[in-house]
């Protein structure tokens, strides 16, 4: 099959006869018609993520149509639209028993070693890790359920741990890429009336400010939040500066949501945490709820237009990657169609 | 008045004409039975707390006798028992609206100026800090419901905050002083059963086996814990090292209560927290009704049979000081009685 492999730093190999992927029990193939590029593709792209070693097929915001039997030989998809969840876990363990799958001790991603990505034509994917893509919704869009799921999850959980309901309170989110801007556009549709997000792209914060649900603000040169106001910060970069930022920002008993992992050293400020009792929690992904939920608010327009996309083809991705890394792109989101 | 006076790093005067306090609207005076020394004192004592410079009386788990009428003329309380809530908040901001007092922008705390502490023969505080001393329970005992009910708002916290009940999950606590006691004792009154508890003094952990609640050990030469453990972990000492051990040990998806503030640089695993959805939140003293939940959990042998005080006259706590620095001391609580 075709497929675009990351096969050393900074290397991106479009072949045409890359080996297709082993079906496990329970699982189907899956043809991707459109996949994002995510900040961890970029991130493992660059060398930096050693989870990831090269060669590897790397993608997993993937959407196609099912192929064929699973192993036992049940076509009961075969033709299906399907948005996947790339997450595979062992469905048994306490945290899949008590609906958290993103917490499995033995969760896989594809992507990442023994699961090849879907940066190609095919996946194989357990067949309950599969979301229907609604009546009328394009591939492109559906390809979005990913990342818009990594926000949705995250401002969930936000939404459990501050005082009081997300209507009667501030957000900040850091960063405007796509899980940024689904973190925003979740935290609107689920209440939240006071919403500030800081990104440093000029593009990406024109790319977010269209969206009408926010205020957009550029922190290295315009400090919009004032310290000690907000009640939940959602870091969808993760780094040193914005982790600082979010401990500034964040009021007494005020909830910090940690989705976005640039690094992971320094930036809170502990003293602060323990004396005005701030909550600091990491997300991670999604569970298969949020998986749903997210699907459903994208079709019933819960979440705005889903307009910020630009598409590339597969065959072209390297450049995508390029493009994206040198601060190009002002769409949230870039998403590869594999020819046909 | 006669008052214990911090008066310079590693100095305390104890004196016989200190100032008597002053009544503000809606306060009495308590004349002090009992009163415990804090880690909080100690480190003042040290130098270490910028925001207690000396001179100044020190000292805030206290227990004593109203004293005459408030400053408007009411007698009501007048010769009631009582045990203080050193916790001044504004009572009308949004954190005391909904109930967290705690986390008041206006609070102060007596011991910390412009309040003078309960080292002295006298303390003026509001009427509503005040919680009536139950029938029989000595003035001693009372004198723990502060340290007690730090422990109890940590673990009612921290019980939020897990996936599953206590009486389901596994807690580790660092720290065998009074607070991590009585977070153990407040773990094992609200249902846990599986309670580890960290101390690196040997007289201080026999103290704690002797409590017959928790399995006790020194983290130092046996490190009973296993990696991603722990569903609660409870850290009543919070430096480097008990904030690296409680990264270790909490399991995905578990929380860390971080209620010690020896310091506050490094020791926190952003890496995991994020990707294993760790909550890390900080834990500041105690609500009013914490304070209530406590006396009363005193009062109905819920905690045991809180015989882990020495006590010590008022005029030798320079002497207590210095006992309890260098570790030679067994009690959880040293107690200092002003005489009559």
């Amino acid at each position: 099959m075709k497929a675009l492999v990351y096969t050393g730093e900074k290397e991106l190999t479009y072949i045409e006869d890359a080996e297709m992927p082993v079906l496990r029990d329970g699982e189907v193939m899956v043809r991707i018609d459109a996949v994002g590029i995510c900040g961890s593709d970029l991130h493992a792209y660059l060398g930096h993520d050693s989870r990831r070693p090269a060669p590897l097929i790397l993608g997993h915001e993937g959407a196609g149509i099912v192929c064929g039997a699973d192993n036992a030989g049940n076509r009961d998809l075969d033709g299906q639209a399907v948005v996947i969840n790339p997450l595979v876990s062992c469905g048994h363990c306490s945290a899949c028993r008590t609906g958290f799958e993103n917490q499995c001790g033995a969760r896989e991603i594809i992507s990442m070693a023994p699961r090849q990505g879907a940066f190609a034509e095919y996946v194989a994917i357990p067949k309950r890790n599969l979301v229907p893509v609604p009546e009328g919704m394009s591939m492109t869009t559906a390809s979005l359920a990913e990342p818009i799921a990594t926000g949705w999850h995250a401002v969930t959980k936000g939404a459990k741990l501050i005082t009081r309901p997300l209507v009667e309170s501030k957000a900040l989110v850091y960063g405007g890429g796509a899980v940024g801007l689904a973190a925003a556009l979740s935290l609107h549709a689920q209440g939240c009336r006071q919403i500030f997000l800081a990104e440093t792209n000029e593009l990406r914060r024109e790319t977010v400010k269209s969206a009408g649900i926010c205020t957009v603000f550029d922190p290295l040169t315009n400090p919009l939040v004032a310290s000690n106001a907000i009640d939940l910060v959602v870091d969808c970069v993760g780094n040193k500066h914005t982790r600082m930022g979010s401990s500034d920002a964040v009021k007494p008993g005020g909830v910090i949501v940690h989705v976005g992992l640039q690094d992971s050293i320094e930036g809170l400020d502990v003293r602060k945490f323990t004396l005005q009792e701030v909550i600091f929690t990491g997300s991670y992904t999604y569970t298969m709820q949020d998986f749903h939920a997210t699907v459903e608010a994208m079709h019933n327009g819960a979440l705005g237009a889903l307009d910020w996309i630009q598409e590339r083809p597969l065959s072209e991705g390297a450049d995508a990657f390029d493009d994206l890394l040198n601060g190009r792109i002002a769409a949230a989101k870039v998403v590869l169609r594999p020819e046909k």
